[in-house]
């Protein structure tokens, strides 16, 4: 049996303000842990207004941001942190970000989660993205910001779900529409068993429009200390990885490895074709410098066939950060990836299953584990690494 | 004697948030009707932060949105919904509007009202307005984004009004202001009485600048299902009709029918000159197919002298609905409104006031009756119905 | 010893909505003045969620805005406002502003304040920065819209204490960052004195970013009547003045007197390069017409080593004002600013400090006092007076 609680509901007149779900109000225990769903309302700065729930399961605490499209704003996992610092500090209400500014980049402006995601209807670089008939007339266009909308609109419906097997799920529903814009529906669902050092996130992006639309996802997965450091390292099995550009190019026969917080370092960004498991995932793990921890994001690469490393060692104050971003096409303005076949497109009714799980290691044993997955997985597959940018891949 | 409540009054630090005015508390009736008055704040999704003001005569239920320039969200009368499906499903708090976006049509992603307001300074499509002097030289230059600001302007004061004889207001004022910028300031009143299927608007604009100022306004009145469906009908008595341009020359032969909703279906419309009846009043209707039902809007020739007509059968989902629009102007450019003789001046604290009214019908004989009447209009003037668009009219 | 009372702490979770500190709470008395400091959140119109902090001495009441960046509202000193009347009635949530309006001048949509910020990172007119390589090559550009972001960023931690001696302050913590932007912390302290007619601003604005970061600020105080009046006048002691444009030409001899509200006038700045007295600090005045009344501005000349006057005496309902605006460059686009030497370059961690304090005299021998200082000033120093703009002063 599945308990439920509304949190949210605009339809319903449903806001749970301050509400607390826990192992003694639900009556679902796993020995002794701790396990708890709060929300609480943030006030003043740019978080005016932010909802942040949080969700521990006795081991991994998770904060998530239904005002920010349900992205997960930071975790604990068995006391380590799992965040990274951006000079953005505090979760920055919509209100706040124009997405507009800076030539249309302001989504920088409110950028400091753990997971982002970046979508509905596109992601990526800003841009003017110009459809084509088959004759090549432009058809129609549209400027399109950094990342697109999801992650500064907020969801009109959230539930927290409590199953008797210790599963506690928060799924959180958030709609990217306009009149005469399309509708695309994200159902995200969000769940962690009880003591787990694991969660797991599956997405459903419907379209809810009359026509067909497009969707781009990515995930926008950002690990700083203690797992990002000087000799941290990367870990991917891959058929194929090209430098996105002539600044990534640079580090190539170091892409894998970190440097450490480096004064005037410029953003490396590498794209990879990852090679899935026999169950259709792909892994991507981030190693810290001694080996002992490790976060691991395995994604579906069905629906999340591409791979992009954003490396960004600057100086802590700067972001030092690297981003490991599972996504339907890579982070190219839509126009390009829709040439080259990465753009997902969903009739009236259809929808698309984003699935992806992240976890945690904190000592040796389970770190090597870890990455000898990967090994192992690219040990039976050839890698290709193109040692200049793919001119499918890159503008 | 007419009983007054402040509902929400900035400088008075008056906010009732969850007000509640009855035959009860006011001691006026009409026999057994359940009138009342309330407010409510939404939470949650995009409508975080708007309130919703409820008010009920007993037969007529009207959502206002002081938050949205005193919009109204959506009615039912005598058990019938007056309304439409936007893919926008709820109301969405202007902090989430951003009217630059997509070349300066933001303001869709907030439309989903039974009546929004378009103006105060502007109206219509997005677009450079440039004022020329009489030399043809260019004196100033504005990017105007689509139908103006007033939608996405919140209310500083609202009060409700309950006269003894009846009368239900709800009286709200919004600023239309910046430094350098004017101030047009819109009081509008909401009147509907005990029991009836009729409400009225009377807008007053009034230029609190020191230099004249233009108005444009528009009233976006949207009607979906059950009113719309295929083989509903469109009645105004008008002097001239001219379609807007090619796509409405295309089905100029049923301008006055609707279809049903209609995969790749692109919107229509109609421009009209209406006639008006000897109180200076005009009358549209939009009648159910089955002749049952109707929609009549009546407005003031004096203030109001054109109708468009939009017709926008696109499938359900992605807004079946059609417009019936009295405006000040067409929502062309204001700078072609304005070569036209069509934009509103106002000499410094000179006001302007709009008057319409909605009544609907439940039966066949008041529907007739409605249609009847403007067939009557007609039938003592001729129409002139343009085969082509009227240069006058469309840019 | 000194109290502190936290009032707004975004991280710590604090927030106290209605707040009141006061003589009785803190048992901090001089005489009978009745001091208090209160918070209060504003509900309706434009400015739904504004947190208004209210400080009164006992002798000046100032109304502090920490949702829009510590501004001053307005302030009553002994029974006399200090505020302007712009058209813009009420403070305006950033929420509501969209500063990329109108071509990069939204912020006027927010503007009425006695003392607003104009930084942190930039202020001044709207256009397009470019920054060049030694050879002159385009390195960056950037659209920076009129007078920088600060005026519409939200304070995220407010803190009011109380010492001992009887001074008043209110510190506010303001953020401007974003992620691959910088980020500037604006540390704000305002302080007057049990009784006192004064009040002072001291603001430190420090780089947390890695690299160095370019800093501008100005202050733009805005003074309207009873201070302002025709025959009104403006005293301030100055090596060089210069008109902004051939605008300001046109009234170069009356250039420090002022109009009654004038139907038509056109706004007039003048630019000034005051002379500090021994211990580095500048005076400027506004003096009413009948020479009974004077505000006066006191800033230090090592950080605010520039003033700008901004005549504005159009008429009431348009703004009647004027802006004594010390700062730290002139109001033009950076660019401009910046090749004339005046834009301020911190390295990582280092900060700037802004001092300056408002003092209101309201009798006619505190009058002369204040303004013969001025006169002694500029005696000891010559006045150099451009009659035409200065070609490194203006664009």
């Amino acid at each position: 049996m599945t308990r439920s609680f509304t949190v949210l509901n605009v339809d319903e007149g449903i806001y749970e303000a301050e509400c607390s779900i826990d192992a003694q109000s639900v009556g679902v225990a796993r020995g002794d842990a701790e396990w708890s769903v709060r929300m609480q309302r943030l006030h003043g700065g740019l978080s005016e207004g932010v909802d942040v729930l949080s969700l521990d399961n006795g081991c991994t605490r998770l904060a998530v941001l239904p005002t920010r499209g349900m992205g997960i704003w930071k975790a604990t996992v068995a006391g380590t942190p799992l965040e990274w610092k951006s000079p953005v500090e505090r979760p920055v209400h919509p209100a706040f970000v124009d997405q507009g500014r800076r030539g249309g980049i302001g989504w920088l402006d409110g950028f400091n989660e753990l997971i982002c995601r970046c979508g509905l209807g596109w992601h990526g670089a800003p841009g003017t993205d110009a459809i084509h008939d088959a004759d090549g007339n432009v058809v129609s266009e549209q400027f399109l910001s950094l990342h697109g909308r999801i992650a500064n609109l907020a969801a009109h419906e959230v539930r927290v779900e409590i199953s008797e097997d210790g599963a506690i799920s928060v799924i959180g529903i958030v709609d990217e529409a306009s009149m005469f814009g399309g509708k695309l529906r994200l159902t995200s669902t969000l769940t962690t068993h009880i003591g787990s050092t694991t969660f797991e996130i599956s997405d459903t992006v419907q379209n809810l429009g009359a026509a067909s639309a497009e969707v781009e996802m990515l995930y926008h997965c950002n690990i700083g200390k203690p797992f990002l450091g000087e000799g941290a390292s990367f870990h991917i099995a891959a058929e194929e990885v090209a430098p996105r550009d002539a600044r990534a190019v640079e580090d190539l026969d170091t892409w894998t490895t970190y440097r450490k917080p480096t004064s005037g370092y410029t953003e490396q960004c590498y794209f990879t074709k990852p090679v899935a498991d026999a169950d259709g995932r792909c892994l991507a793990v981030l190693r810290n410098p001694a080996a002992s921890k490790a976060v691991g994001i395995r994604f579906d690469a069905s629906t999340l066939p591409w791979l992009t490393l954003w490396k960004n060692t600057q100086p802590e104050s700067d972001g030092y950060v690297t981003g490991m971003e599972p996504g339907s096409s890579f982070p190219n303005l839509k126009t390009f990836e829709r040439q080259h076949g990465r753009v997902v497109s969903l009739e009236s009714q259809q929808s698309v299953t984003f699935d992806l799980s992240v976890t945690v290691t904190t000592d040796k044993n389970d770190t090597a584990r870890l990455t000898d997955e990967v090994t192992e997985l690219q040990a039976r597959h050839d890698l290709k690494l193109h040692t200049a940018p793919h001119a499918d891949w890159s503008q």
